[in-house]
């Protein structure tokens, strides 16, 4: 089954498909960034960036999304549009048939690296670990994604192991 | 032609048809509020909304769609569910083959009552007499919604009586 993971931006948008395999190593299957035209107006954006996050569903067809929770502190210019985009990832998502699921920064530094105050270079090696890989994933917006998507794996394999 | 103004909410969306006559006095066509479950998750109140504003695109197959801008100041805890929200409706807008607009709360004002500062009493006697009806628009939601598309309006004419 597929995870995608959502790092959502409106001029950037990451996104990382990772592979579940029961009792095996996930595989990242595709990462990359969605990108809306900055001169457009902010309406156009939002419809354009729902469009590529369809195409992405359909073609992936994954059971979770997975999506970064937007904070206002982060960056108060910026935060609304951020907040936008998440929207319409999500409202995207659930109503294509997948399960959104909401990790913060500091829930995926803790899932992926161990601890919450892990440093993006620490979280890039432990990504490359977990995927069994060796080169870094570019751009950093998919690297987070994927990251993202990495999170969910861990958060899901813990509930089954408290279910259990 | 319909206008249909959104005040955005994720609790209570509210919306309003205006029918725009040519020469004429505009006429509100429908309004009410559209509200998701609160004790929903959020990507799943975010799907409902979507899925209630499709629907009442497809219905009234509004040419504009104006939209209140959102702004952090008012209310830091809901302000990120509310822009959620107005980018969930942008995106459906515009891919419904809408025109959008976004007014702020003032430039709603300042059309419909003659300045910035008018307070709701004023407003609500206002948009009262732009439709020419007695009867007060209620709730408050929709008969804000009602006045973000006579905002629209005032602003279309305005447009193109300087084009001309």
């Amino acid at each position: 089954m597929f995870v995608l993971g959502i790092d959502p931006g409106l001029s950037r948008c990451g996104y990382g498909v990772v592979e579940a395999h029961a009792g095996g190593r996930p595989r990242a299957a595709a990462a990359g960034v969605l990108t809306t035209a900055p001169a457009a107006p902010l309406p156009a954006r939002l419809a354009e960036l729902q469009r590529e996050v369809r195409q992405l569903l359909a073609e992936w067809r994954p059971e979770v999304v997975a999506v970064e929770r937007v904070y206002f502190q982060t960056n108060v210019r910026t935060a609304m549009a951020v907040g936008q985009a998440s929207g319409v990832v999500m409202a995207e998502a659930v109503n294509a048939g997948c399960e959104v699921a909401q990790y913060g920064p500091n829930e995926v530094k803790q899932a992926v690296a161990g601890w919450g105050g892990a440093g993006k270079d620490e979280i890039e090696r432990m990504v490359q670990r977990l995927l069994g890989i060796d080169q870094r994933l570019r751009p950093l917006d998919a690297a987070d994604a994927v990251a993202l998507a990495l999170c969910h794996l861990a958060h899901a394999r813990l509930r089954r192991a408290v279910a259990r």
